[in-house]
């Protein structure tokens, strides 16, 4: 062979640093949640769930498609980023593959010829991205850009629309901390980073982004931009949109650094452009981000509620009142029969009545206590009573464990998947009942009992997100089940006025709502857009426009 | 003639409802500020401004370019208005023949024949205006959105790009409250009210805003979301454009209705980019706003520092560490010196010694008490000294009176104007050095002394916006002598890494920065916008896009 890459004599070897993550799971394989007997007792007595025998290959037993870039492409690539960041083994595209959705999950365990990115490359700076991209515009390679790998709706799902090939452009190199201003409180952090290196390289100065999404131990900093990210931490630190001062983009027509100012009127903001762009619009590669000094103290306090209408009325007093919580949820009934919130006691006896509420309060002392204060009081008013600590302790023990379970659910035969969406306070029990009802006929009608549970995780002044779980048991085309139950929620969501997606992004998973979430004219605008910035098509296609 | 237009017999009486503003002056002419004996010693001694002879036109004195629209164009045009709400008067079209900059206000003041939109229709519904888009698409004549008339920026400029005529399409009859949902804590306003119109609607159902521009007795829902305005108060309710929940827009390509939740990760926020879009891609329709509760209580407090820098280090303490006052402004020692932040005691002895700052707080009782202390706690220890109530008052009762000082000095000989930027916090001192400095050696290289003023009205948490007035005598050639003088300022603003305009936004005036503010690759994503939207290019052209 002319060219040599890096892959091993076998293949089976990568050659090429390996995402954080698990191939064919959640994480990190030593953190994996057996299930408890609580768990498996209530899966059999209440859903009727019983445990298969699992036929899902080894990594080495997966049955990869060939790579389809020639010996040429591969040179002309491996001249822009180096031998040593560029591969076709496929032990570097198997992790790059897909994200972590549940049919995700279940694609991963077919012994069936599986899809994969043709190379994967590892490009060090912004003028190796630029180059990648007009490399890959005149011979009609598609690129994905790829960070942590955590999208739940097919975000890097390896397709090549109209195009020869496709490319995993990882971004694990652009990790550094590129500037910290501890003046203005703002830190410049390199998309390739994930929350773990991010929030490292600050506190080592004193300073915390605190953005902390389910996915936050493998997500990237990047990933969050392009996704319009929300943390556990949002009602204290924003979203992650509203913390970006800045953002850098590699696009196929040139470089954008948008953000001049804290706020601006010089037009539209472009940033707003760019954030929830998922790579069709250009590569993320660093991001202006608000930060704050790492809180010197902490409180945490869990609330019981008699029903969900009186605690989500207790948050909304909380959100427009401006009491000041970091962190606000509350679990529905369901969810807190089950203590789905403290993944450490799931399926045990029920710690709280009702509904439970979690608060925790970060800042300095003098905040943290004002903060608190003021909280109890309003959640006292609203028909709260307070379970102490422990509870919220638990929650935030646990904060970042729940895909675990959801691997050891789908080995135990039953199906686990999450969606999620927000509205308007005075729409939120609507919408709640529509997309339960939606999600328990559809699985009814696959011959499935279902447990849907719920719970408020981010508030605002005007609305509030809904968080949905859905556990049933596997039927033999689990794929077709879920699909049917998607399906039936998507609708759901929107015919009662509904974002189809609050915080897990679009991908393509949810573009087939995309036109009635933003109208015709939105796509129309989204297409000018791309058209302009990427005329041949090669960024990340299939996913979120339409 | 065949057709008859709302013209009465000389033209010089108005057929359709006046604009809110007197046309060659701010606003009522009621509340006409005449200078005291202390400024016009003061601009005399300080400045050497001589009062001259005025010879300005009366309204029925101007010389108005002849309309050029067809008999066939405006029967058109009356076809979708009706004749009631269309006219090609003379009285009609100088009222909206522009916006009220001190370039505006000079070339009122010219004999020569004055440019004016063709004709001014009041479409009543979003129908009527994309019917008036279409015909217009197809008549090749250009369309002004009109709201209050307010801008400083020339974005309501008669323009006609390359088209045959310009429409000012008044929006005055889109001014329902829509809806109002005050479990969300949302209102839905007409985009043609006033700021008192809206105001007054939602105090009469316990509701406010809290949206105060020195515009904002005149200026429009509309033209608050198009040109991403700030009010006074952007400390305790932020900036018009965070107060967005939702927007309708009619574009010729279609109608927009933005904004299905609180939050979304569901792709790029269109909102974003129709807030700033000054008309050139649609027609704001109405706005869906969040509202809060009338404030039970208030209170004031001015303060003093010793210098810029302690105060706006204090301001930064504030707005980082969420003290929670509703306005907050911090003049400089010129300011300060010639009392500029109380309209009724500019030029007299000086009230407060070097720095004066401005708090006032609202909410409820026990809000309004705990923000108070937290920031007095934070400007005490930052090196404030209260001077009680009393200036914090004062500046209240003055707050919307600035502009009508303006017209006296103009009057009198003197050029007066504004101008604004942003930045974060570690770089304000450098940008307003480098702002005053390129003003006065410009207004000194026309020959003339000055006396360049500086304010902080808007604070983040990483930055705040820097507010100049800039005062001296006249030269023979006032236009040209701004000109050079804004021309210096703005290069500065860029160089120095501000934002061309913090909440002034773009039109004609900052239209040249606009490739530096956003870069090669933003012209072209809203030229890419722009032609999806408007593709024969009749909306508000030779504004904001380069």
């Amino acid at each position: 062979m002319a060219f040599e890459t890096q892959a091993g004599p076998d293949d089976t070897a990568p050659a090429l640093p390996l995402p954080p993550m698990k191939w064919d799971a959640w994480g990190d394989p030593a953190l994996a949640k057996p299930l408890s007997q609580d768990i498996r007792e209530l899966l059999g007595a209440a859903l009727g769930v019983t445990a298969r025998e699992s036929s899902a290959p080894s990594a080495a037993e997966v049955v990869l498609r060939a790579s389809a870039l020639t010996e040429e492409d591969l040179a002309a690539l491996a001249a822009v980023v180096g031998t040593g960041h560029l591969s076709t083994a496929d032990a570097d595209r198997l992790p790059r593959a897909g994200g972590k959705s549940t049919p995700d999950l279940l694609r991963r365990r077919s012994r069936e010829p599986q899809d994969a990115p043709d190379a994967v490359v590892l490009p060090g700076d912004e003028d190796e991205i630029a180059a990648l991209l007009a490399l890959c515009s005149q011979r009609r390679i598609a690129v994905v850009p790829f960070g942590g790998g955590t999208s739940v709706v097919g975000g890097v799902d390896p397709e090549r629309g109209a195009l020869r090939a496709v490319l995993s452009l990882d971004l694990c190199r652009l990790d550094g901390l590129l500037a910290l201003d501890e003046v203005s409180g703002e830190a410049v952090l390199g998309a390739g980073l994930t929350g773990p290196q991010a929030e490292e390289l600050l506190a080592a100065r004193g300073w915390e982004l605190g953005h902390y999404p389910q996915s936050f131990r493998y997500a990237t900093v990047g990933g969050f931009a392009a996704t319009r990210s929300s943390g556990q931490d949002s009602a204290g630190y924003g979203r992650f949109d509203d913390m970006v001062r800045g953002l850098r983009v590699v696009t196929p027509a040139g470089v954008l650094d948008l953000g001049r100012a804290p706020a601006s009127a010089a037009g539209p903001d472009l940033r707003e452009l760019f954030l929830g762009s998922e790579g069709v619009f250009g590569v993320i590669t660093a991001v202006r981000l608000r930060i704050h000094p790492v809180a010197a103290a902490r409180v945490h306090e869990a609330w019981s509620f008699p029903d969900f209408a009186t605690g989500a009325a207790a948050l909304r007093a909380v959100a427009q009142q401006g009491a000041g919580p970091t962190v606000i949820r509350l679990s529905d009934e369901a969810e807190t029969a089950v203590n789905l919130a403290m993944t450490d006691k799931i399926g045990g006896s029920q710690v709280a009545a009702g509904c439970l509420a979690v608060t925790v309060f970060e800042g300095t002392r003098e905040q943290v206590d004002s903060r608190h204060a003021r909280t109890r009081e309003v959640l006292l008013a609203a028909g709260g009573s307070s379970l102490g600590e422990e509870p919220a302790r638990a929650w935030e023990h646990g904060r970042f464990n729940a895909p675990y379970l959801r691997d050891s659910l789908l080995d135990a035969g039953a199906l686990c998947e999450t969606l999620e969406t927000a509205t308007d306070w005075a729409n939120l029990d609507r919408l709640k009942s529509a997309v339960t009802e939606a999600l328990q006929s559809a699985l009814t009608k696959a011959g499935s009992a279902s447990l849907v549970m719920c719970h408020i995780s981010h508030v605002y002044p005007t609305g509030a997100s809904l968080y949905f779980t859905v556990v049933a048991a596997q039927s033999g085309e689990p794929l077709a089940q879920w699909g049917a139950a998607k399906q039936a929620a998507g609708d759901a969501i929107l015919a009662a006025g509904g974002t189809i997606t609050h915080h897990h992004a679009v991908g393509v998973d949810h573009r087939p709502w995309m036109e009635q979430e933003i109208g015709e004219v939105g796509v129309k605008i989204l297409r000018a857009v791309k058209d302009a910035l990427d005329p041949a098509g090669i960024l990340n296609p299939g996913k979120l426009i339409p």
